[in-house]
């Protein structure tokens, strides 16, 4: 339960795509173009088309990447500190740079910025998401450069941002000229329920304020195929992507267009993976519930944790006790059930309160997920009880 | 002619990579390892057990990384230049940044180090290799931090790094602590002749005299497999692996197992992957003859041009009359053959003599190629007759 990591019954569901791209069938895109030789930097046309629909932008506005969104995220970062973005002054250059974490969220984004050495600050996450006031507060400060946000079922709380949210980020001012916000659209795709939550789409709501270079927007398959071996892509404003396509001229000589052609032969187009993905959903559902149940009829009522009810995503994001976090994650450790680091969904790996925990459902079996469940709650009550006894 | 670039009936070779790996064949390591989801950062045992055959290091000293050698060459002087090597002060934070640049050489070598600001400095190509007085001299200033190397069958001359180099390269003193050597062994599989060229162990020099950290050793399969889709590595000592490790924490969440897996699947082991290249160079003895042939019928004895003879690799290196090499590619283009520009194989693009053209005879069906090469003596006789005239 420690990485959102899909079990193996869902992985069986893409097999088929290792077999649609061979001699028998071929390996020329539409056009005619020969996916295992050289060329088509920025991905071939039916790839960057079908993310083009599922992110609701236009095609010239994608770039299709290897099988790494988070690489990708990575590379924007690591070029803004070398090179600066669209021309501006390399963030090396500055004397300090920060940059926003909304929180609990990803530690792997708050890892790419505090490798870069940047200083990251927490910002609270509301049933809207990030709490709104306090990012324009934050970015009335030069130094301030950017935010990470997940604004679909966000990770780990499940909270899809509200549209007040999405065009307050379109029409904020930023001290910044260079502010970026870091649109990591990773769960767009991943309902639970039959009833999808919407997201506003923060691209057109920034062109209507000419804020759209500010928008870098990301998502991958990793989740839809495979996890090792999806397609990523980033997109973004004409300005933006002729930035990052002016640096890929340097840095690669192009990312697998055999594996881009089997994504599309194997989903056809956006509505195929939308389809693809209530197969995943019917897999995840019990899992979910299994989660919510066992929390429910063993913390509900007793006011030592609450819990998020996710509509999509990956996680169950659990607030135990102040100060109870660590302590429930190591005595599920000592029973056998390895977890999230307590912490890990804070900047630096610090909870202030040290009472939020992620719950993985997606990997483990369904007997398992129970059995580590009733020790999640047995372990959150003990921890509780100590807690209550020391005071 | 322009780039090299395989020809399709090269990658018609390896077709059946393509199939190898599915529901029927399966998808896991020898060790149980399902390829489809996260896990094993630094690539799966059996494709690093086969790249440690092929550069002669072990396992543990490999990283088996995505599709482009280049993008991991990229990520190393990335890296540098953000956080510094094995811990050293990074390279943004030095005043100047120079790199050697044997020429001619790969363009996206330079490249690379162009993008980053570096000053690159031309050193002359010498049939041994680079000239290692003039590596020894400029290597005794702190600022040169490393050189680009193509030790076997170098790009563009064709030429193998004598034992003598190699050896001087292990041992020669550097000013600066962290110069590297980026040794690009893309061409180490790709011989043309039945009697092999042999390279000296750099890595096993270098130990010898304590040196190995700075050898940061590349390869991958794109002119093996496929040149979209192929596998490439990294290697190097144990701290330059380690730090390389460290830095991928952050960047990704791993490289395309799936891909790995097919190609250790296909090839079976370095062995394997040998006899496999007798198939290609089989298909571009006859490329490769045909130029030479057009180059000595036409061009022998008329002492405006020198070539040389590769018996490996990608490329024929012309040397047309000094101040006569763009004047040959343009009246080459008007007669609607397209070759790598003039000057591209020299840093900043700048032939100092104007004489260097890169011949690429791998892509372009025999028939087509020998109608290119005639038309490319008789540009190279004119340019050759418009100087004259002009003295």
């Amino acid at each position: 339960m420690s990485r959102g990591k899909p079990g193996p019954e869902q992985l069986d569901l893409t097999l088929g795509l290792l077999d649609c791209v061979n001699a028998r069938d071929g390996y020329k895109t539409a056009s005619g173009v020969d996916t295992r030789n050289y060329g088509l930097l920025d991905g071939i046309p039916e790839a960057k088309e079908m993310f083009a629909d599922i992110l609701e932008v236009e095609p010239s506005q994608v770039i299709v990447g290897g099988n790494s969104s988070l690489n990708l995220m990575f590379d924007y970062i690591a070029a803004a500190y070398s090179h600066g973005v669209n021309g501006g002054k390399p963030w090396c250059r500055e004397e300090t740079v920060k940059f926003l974490c909304p929180s609990p969220g990803y530690d792997r984004h708050f890892g790419v910025t505090e490798y870069f050495g940047f200083e990251l600050i927490p910002v609270d996450m509301t049933p809207e998401g990030p709490d709104m006031d306090a990012v324009e507060k934050y970015a009335a400060d030069p130094a301030v450069k950017g935010i990470w946000c997940v604004p679909m079922y966000s990770n780990p709380d499940g909270i899809t941002y509200s549209d007040e949210t999405v065009r307050r980020f379109a029409s904020m001012k930023t001290a910044a000229p260079d502010f970026r916000i870091m649109w990591d659209n990773a769960y767009c795709l991943h309902h639970l329920t039959d009833t999808p939550d919407t997201l506003l789409n923060l691209y057109e709501e920034a062109k209507k304020c000419g804020t759209e270079d500010r928008v870098v927007i990301f998502a991958s398959t990793s989740k839809v195929s495979f996890p090792g071996s999806g397609i990523a892509v980033v997109a973004g404003s004409p300005k933006t992507v002729a930035d990052i396509k002016q640096r890929m001229n340097y840095q690669t000589i192009g990312y697998d267009k055999l594996n881009m052609l089997r994504h599309v032969r194997y989903f056809k187009d956006a509505d195929g993976v939308r389809e693809h993905m209530k197969l995943h959903a019917a897999i995840l559902r019990p899992k979910f519930q299994a989660v919510l149940d066992a929390l429910e009829s063993n913390l509900g009522g007793k006011e030592i944790a609450e819990w998020n009810t996710p509509r999509g995503g990956y996680f169950v994001s659990v607030n135990v006790m102040d100060g109870c976090a660590k302590e429930t994650v190591r005595l599920l450790k000592e029973a056998g059930v390895v977890m999230t680091g307590a912490g890990a969904t804070y900047p630096y790996g610090k909870d202030p309160r040290d009472r939020n925990i992620r719950i993985a459902p997606t990997f483990p079996p369904l007997e398992e997920l129970k059995t580590a469940m009733e020790l999640f709650c047995v372990c959150a009550e003990l921890a509780a009880a100590e807690k209550l006894l020391e005071a």
